[in-house]
């Protein structure tokens, strides 16, 4: 199977759309920007044994996941998604009809919050499946929230009960898109991340980033049925798996309200960093948390 | 050597720019856009053995390569670039220092249209090298120029000398942005694509999106020494190297106009499609050429 004849089914999934001046197939596409909006832009991929596995997981639930990754980014930043644009290295011989459910699992995610596939780059190679989606989001009336603006005192919230996300969940989560923008619009947010690489580490994040520090309540961390089911597996404490596991995909922010919406839990709190600076302790503990969860080395 | 470190020297990187609101190190980046301004977005990749070779090629000339991939589909479309984003699948073990070589060959690369870094994702895998950038051009009171507009009767041109570019070439050229720009503001430019899967396969996508034919004087191709170089090495007439290996990054674009561009040529015009659809043929043969150049196998 050719490029060109992929390609060719490729063109004939578009769908016109007002806002989109020159759709996939050329160049560039080009996109009508409202200069009110700010742009937003960030790129995540998915590899092969590191993201999924593609002797397990079906092409469409790849493709899914490495949209919702993107959307995640969007949900932690309380920015509606626009268009993506999609790599994709396939393994060659992987045939037409695996990159079309790639694509339709991308397509599919991505019509969730009316994202749409606007370019793409289509490459065979002797080497393992990898997919790159760059995601541009406009802000739509509010302001982009960083990891930067926590506040000594603010209160740390997360979106819903974390760990063991390998069980499944890690392929086919709900990108917290509609529920950051809710947030943003009703609460204060000082700060807000996605959980990719595990609650410590990316509470750690906004923390740096925030120039403090923060304490959580181990005992009010919401925690996984998946993280039991994997403590019952392996025998390390379900609380271990819901601070590192990562991949988990709620959102951890930060505010002075108190917020009350559907999932919504506050574990922690945000204090003056140590003189060693930015750390992320339990409450009662005097150690930092070591960060668990993913650090690949380079 | 983890990850992050790698990422705290990237964001030591950064230079502060006025419409750039949130940088590299946040879940997305937030740029300011103006409204009179078109959004141009595309991707491309670069992948170990299809587009270098890291054997051969040094880390520096690979950022490089991936970078001016996509500059070039900004030349293109005749916008100028602004922003991009970066993924990057490390092979395991690849260093810091190799990580840093990657990313001093992007930003070099970016740096000499004004086209900043303000994301990316970074993994190590049990894989080869594969890197895809997106970039984010803007139309900057230039109308994008798409593949759709070659009109019976044009003029074709190409921008350089072409053939070859496997000898070195294709890890060094410099994309034609600023050709670009000054052709769209001098010449009624009706339809342009860079030349990056050889003359005849970029040519004949311009027929098939402006549904037209075409037809080129093979004694007015302009062929690099590469291809005559190359010739020698394989037999093969330089001829056919010109308009088939690729990777040259030169443009072709269509005119009613005659054009007096340094470096621009006149290599044949635009036809009525046949029956068959659109074609290319070299003047005097009633044979379309099969287009050579890249076409992976998926």
């Amino acid at each position: 199977v050719s490029e060109a004849e992929f390609l060719s089914w490729l063109y004939a999934q578009k769908k016109s759309r007002a806002d989109v001046l020159v759709d996939v197939g050329d160049d560039l596409a080009a996109l009508r920007w409202d200069g009110g909006d700010l742009l937003l832009v960030g790129i995540d991929q998915v590899l092969d044994g590191v993201h999924f596995d593609s002797a397990l997981h079906p092409a469409v639930q790849i493709g899914r996941k490495a949209m919702n990754r993107n959307l995640s980014d969007c949900a932690a930043m309380a920015c509606l998604p626009v268009a993506a644009v999609v790599s994709a290295a396939l393994p060659r011989g992987s045939g037409i009809e695996y990159a079309r459910e790639l694509h339709r699992g991308l397509r599919e995610a991505g019509e969730m919050f009316d994202c749409r596939i606007v370019g793409g780059d289509t490459s065979a190679w002797d080497g393992k499946l990898a997919m790159s989606v760059a995601i541009i989001g406009r802000s739509a009336g509010i302001d982009p929230i960083t990891r930067a603006g926590a506040k000594v005192g603010d209160s740390i919230y997360v979106t819903g009960p974390l760990g063991g996300s390998i069980l499944a969940r890690h392929m086919s989560f709900t990108p917290r898109v509609e529920l950051a923008r809710t947030l943003a619009s009703r609460y204060p947010i000082s700060s807000m991340i996605d959980i990719s690489d595990g609650l410590t580490r990316d509470l750690y994040r906004i923390c740096q980033a925030s120039k403090v520090s923060a304490v959580i309540e181990s005992a009010a961390i919401p925690i996984h049925l998946d993280a039991i089911r994997l403590s019952s597996q392996d025998g390390r404490p379900a609380i271990d798996h819901a601070l590192g596991d990562g991949e988990d995909y709620e959102l951890i922010f930060t505010t002075g309200s108190k917020v009350e919406e559907s999932g919504c839990v506050r574990i922690g709190e945000i204090l003056q960093t140590d003189d060693g600076g930015a750390s992320v302790k339990l409450s009662g503990s005097t150690e930092p948390l070591r960060p668990g969860g993913w650090d690949a080395g380079v």
